[in-house]
């Protein structure tokens, strides 16, 4: 008997969320499943690893074919404490989300959900992260469920590239136009602190911000989400600007 | 009178290590100074940015050309509050570091001196990340002064593209053999998690990690350092894998 595909699951608004859960409802039959994920929000963690604290896992939910462990690190050390300590196998997938808000555009860099799809994919494995353009904390991702089955059943398939990984962004409605393959759009992230007193005196600040100077040309994954389709943006762990280095070489240094 | 040209530093070490404080030292004269760093070691915060908690400033030193802050965010934060907050002027370059530790290879996604680098760029402006390969605290950063000058001075002189900053890594020694530009080297972490019982009981576990698989070609950052010279590795913040993308097109999604 062929065994099923392991599926690893992650996300950033820590395993309580909704996404998460509607994710792993989503994955049921397509392979096994094993989700770390962390024990609390860690929205905004990007690529951050815990280098100084110790950490902790504590088992969830066990029952065949799916196991839910909490965990005290960051978004990517789920997935690398679960891919060393919590499975013999090298999943065949490495899935993070449904994230709680959009990753497209330069939200890749932020985004703890799409930390956890470059750390699978850095550990070669074929990875997605799955974000709706929704933060709200019981937003609807049911629209989400056909198109997240197929992409994840294509990608089992077909596998991905060495080094590339995929940002599949949904925007927030009751249906979707369909799936447009995306570059990253470009802008700018504006206004970004509000100023507070503290009831005690001084300053706080905090982080907000509008994103500005969006680029929304066809072709980008902000002109897809605004227009209604499914923005899937292959997406590279190799960060080298090979055109640079080639004009480097003329720079005598 | 011309302007001097306003370069702003920050780093992931804390406001207080040896790194920063030489590159302040090293940078006397090539502009005025605007540091903005975390009050205390953020290493391995990647982009991470703090969505939940409120942040304070605190001024540390001010003198004619030189401003140093510290601030309690991560090191993204303290460039997106610095130059919104601190000054009225676009920094003509935001410089990261120095590192104590190594950031080349898939080390520049987990590096918080790269995700200043990064932040800089994906608000236009030129920005590097320095690094050195010696984690003590007490590193001896001097041999860098001359190339940090120099790489900093061609950089204000010639810009960079949009979208694109620059990764450097020093080897550790007293000279250098000189500088190639370089491409990103693939390589994995293994052997990532330390497992302890705890005093009172109970499993905790620590992140280490052993860098295998490294790709030393010729042309890779980790090639250049292992063989006794300065990497600068040309860095893009536009993740989009234009190849895939081509490819995916044929994918009938």
């Amino acid at each position: 008997m062929t065994k099923l595909p392991l599926i690893f699951v992650s996300n950033d608004d820590g395993v309580n969320a909704k996404g998460i859960n509607t994710l792993i409802s989503m994955l049921q039959g397509l392979g096994e499943i094993l989700v770390v994920a962390p024990n609390g929000p860690r929205s905004g963690a990007s690529c951050s690893i815990n280098v100084t604290a110790s950490a902790t896992c504590k088992l969830i939910t066990q029952k065949p074919g799916l196991a839910i462990y909490g965990f005290t690190g960051t978004p990517v050390d789920c997935v690398k404490f679960g891919l060393q300590e919590l499975t013999d196998r090298v999943p065949d997938l490495v899935v993070g989300g449904i994230n709680h808000g959009d990753n497209s555009s330069i939200n890749v860099h932020y985004s703890g959900t799409m930390g956890i799809a470059k750390e699978g994919c850095m550990k070669g494995i074929p990875s997605i992260g799955f974000s709706l353009d929704d933060y709200s904390a019981d937003a609807n991702f049911e629209p989400m469920r056909d198109y997240v089955r197929k992409i994840v059943s294509v990608v089992l398939e077909k596998g991905l590239p060495r080094n590339t990984c995929l940002n599949v962004n949904f925007p927030k409605g009751e249906s979707y136009k369909g799936i447009k393959i995306c570059r990253q759009m470009n802008a700018q992230w504006t206004k970004e602190w509000v100023k507070m007193e503290h009831p005690r005196g001084g300053q706080v600040y905090w982080l907000t911000g509008e994103m500005t100077d969006r680029e929304l040309e066809e072709g980008t994954d902000g002109w897809a989400l605004a227009n209604g389709y499914v923005a899937i943006t292959p997406t590279t762990v190799d960060a080298t600007s090979y055109s640079l280095l080639d004009e480097m070489k003329n720079w005598n240094l």
